[in-house]
């Protein structure tokens, strides 16, 4: 066990709630035992929570890292009953309720009650030699790499004079018409057609071919079908070219591949949907297709009346038989609810009822001013769903200090169409090219890297 | 050659001026050729411009990266007569005035006028096995790494509970005391001691030991000793330990190695002086010990008057036999010199007369309302030199956006002790130990990456 200061936490005694991730399942549970009888163990593999929303705007320049990430320490050093723990977990014995921390194979963490809240990773179906080419959008990390070979490409468009290289280094694809995907589509259209428009001498950046591509009929499926039209239809307005109904084959170093056709890309998008991180397969309990733990109705694992799996950790089937869907107020709710039944427990009261999801609707952004929203029988597009969407997504951003940051930032690139963002770092300054292009042109276009 | 937009940029017929470098001094005279009847072409391999002054607040979480760096393209996007190359310049033939780049090695690009502006890069003298151990603090990237190994550190130490190796996570060794090994010690403490004190449990982030070591007999000795005097004083009061007359025999896994002493210590920042880079070697000219090339009194390169040096890669030595301070204002005012000698030499003027630089006084922050500075006879130290400090690095910083932004920061930070760029990212969230504490501790320790 990692060892305390004396004197500052003496709460041995009290019962040991030991929360795995960060992300708005974990740290809305941690926060809700700010004034229960118990000890809390916050574990994650990352130092900050993040907004996950709105990483898209990262990964296109619009905002900087630290405006929708907050270090997890910070947003809960108040609370004293609360140890955050950079750590990975890498084992979870349910049986004799103890983790395995990567850090400390050799210690083992005993709990009292345990909430699995560790979310889902990108997943390419199988398909795992193409995350190389296509990149997800997870994680600060990947924003940053989206943002750094996106950069990247401009510049060496500039210099490229072969008509063809360049077509195919301005030529960008998304890859799932979910939110995430329309949301980078957008923003990347916007990116190109008016933060760089005038900055580049031989290239014109508002040339920029971006393409759409989703596999079922329409995009943004989970709401109205009317309100998906008016998504394309704004999207179009942005120049964003939508494909529906098409099936990507294959990725690789020339670009995507459709059934009949190849897209010269450099720059590939990976939005299409998600799969649970690896720790719940070694848990030996039944897991849906997306790896998901199939809970109880009271988020349990069953056979486990206090391990808990919520938000995207979860496949919770028990409400109209279709599972409930990876969108962050699910978990929110789960967070709460799982831990008003862990404090009940502690209590010796009886638990509540099953948990209940209650769907307040859902908005999805395409760019400056062009946004859907849904609310039950209300639907909205255009400015009003900007608007709603613009003040939904400030007010729910943890922290006084990101909401005035993010807010100060898009009044500047509203009224300047500029962002704010464009720096490319990380590993190297040079202008690496990414291993597609690389392969591509026979390597002899890559530059020896500095380190 | 690069090809251009036909129409846009017709200028091929004026003389060809090429920068190498977008810092201070290549910056600078890319603007003094705003109104020129000139073309400007400027290479850099980084696509921004970074205000390395500050660089230091963002290594230790003070400020984001894009608020002491600008897209270069960005701050010349108005000056029709440049075009920007983010490549990296791998040879430069003075006879045949030509330059070739690391990505186009089979091109090469002719000039009429060439201003070289390159800057230094971290010397380790000789010793380069100690970079692994010892950051340098010259680029963006280098911020960020020394920004991710501290954060890391803090979070190693929590979850240890060997007191020996967590006083040994907890030690930092910044060598140099420059200005730059003295606003970093300043700053390091300043995180340790407000911003961290009270978000974590098993350690006290209060308790981190903060040593200064420098070589000559006291530190930031282009200052009146005097003010040396005062600096050590005010670094005290912050807890730093400032050890002068002090030889570093070696660095590795285990620490600082001095002459009969060794300072265990996981992070280690390298200030102590630079090199030019490597560039001006294959030139074939005078160069100096610091590998910087021994101009003429108008700054050209010997026995080649249409190719100049700037700044730090320069050793101008025709004021007072000593070479000039690697400092900006003296980049800044080469720069605008260089390119008003280039004018006159286009329009068939005499050139002017030779460099002369104007001291206007220097300047060095140790920490919140601490503060050195020297303008001629007058000596400021405290409150004052601090406010003096903040004024000018605010007017200098490039950009409005980034001014305001910084600003914002510095009040927040001033009124609440907090740092808001606190976030671990760069290639892995995990907890991936520097290779000082893996191999100290036989690698037991050490997590496996998940890349």
């Amino acid at each position: 066990m990692v060892q305390n200061r004396t004197g500052l936490w003496a709460l041995d005694s009290l019962p040991h709630v030991v929360i795995v991730g960060g992300g708005f399942g974990g740290l809305t549970a941690a926060r809700a035992f700010r004034h229960a009888p118990v000890r809390v163990t916050l574990v994650d593999r990352s130092n900050h929570h993040l907004f996950q929303p709105l990483l898209y705007q990262v990964a296109t320049a619009g905002l900087s890292s630290s405006e929708i990430a907050s270090p997890i320490r910070f947003i809960l050093h108040r609370q004293k009953n609360v140890q955050i723990l950079l750590a990975e977990v890498s084992a979870i014995d349910l049986n004799a309720r103890t983790i395995k921390m990567r850090e400390h194979e050799s210690v083992e963490m005993s709990y009292d009650y345990l909430i699995l809240a560790t979310g889902v990773q990108t997943n390419y179906f199988g398909n795992d030699t193409w995350a190389q080419y296509a990149l997800g959008l997870k994680s600060l990390d990947d924003a940053l790499e989206i943002r750094r070979r996106v950069l990247l490409a401009f510049e060496e468009a500039e210099r490229e004079s072969a008509l063809t290289r360049r077509e195919r280094l301005l030529t960008f694809v998304v890859i799932g018409g979910g939110p995430t995907g329309v949301e980078m589509a957008g923003a990347l259209s916007e990116l190109s057609r008016f933060a760089l428009a005038h900055d580049f001498k031989a290239i014109d950046p508002k040339a920029t071919r971006i393409v759409l591509i989703e596999m079922s009929d329409r995009i943004l499926s989970t709401f109205s079908p009317n309100l998906s039209e008016k998504a394309v239809k704004q999207l179009g307005e942005l120049g964003v070219h939508v494909r529906t109904g098409t099936r990507v084959t294959g990725i690789d170093a020339g670009g995507v591949h459709l059934d009949n056709e190849l897209i010269p890309a450099t720059i590939v998008v990976w939005g299409a949907g998600g799969r649970a991180t690896p720790l719940a397969q070694g848990l030996g309990v039944p897991l849906d297709r997306g790896g998901r733990i199939i809970v109880e109705p009271d988020c349990s694992i069953p056979g486990h009346a206090e391990a808990f799996a919520i938000g995207d950790t979860a496949a919770f089937l028990h409400q109209g038989g279709q599972p409930l869907p990876g969108v962050s107020p699910v978990a929110l709710q789960q967070a709460r609810y799982t831990a008003r039944n862990i404090v009940r427990a502690v209590r010796g009261q009886a638990r509540a009822a099953a948990f209940r999801y209650v769907d307040k609707g859902s908005m999805a952004t395409i760019g400056r001013s062009r946004a859907i929203a849904e609310m039950g029988r209300l639907k909205l597009s255009g400015l009003l769903a900007w608007w709603a969407w613009l003040v939904v997504h400030l007010f729910f951003l943890i922290g006084f200090r990101n909401r005035f940051g993010v807010l100060c930032d898009w009044t500047y690139s509203y009224f300047t169409y500029q962002r704010g963002e464009r720096l490319i770092t990380a590993g190297c300054r040079l202008a690496k090219a990414p291993g597609a292009v690389a392969a591509a042109e026979g390597g002899g276009r890559v530059p020896g890297g500095d380190g």
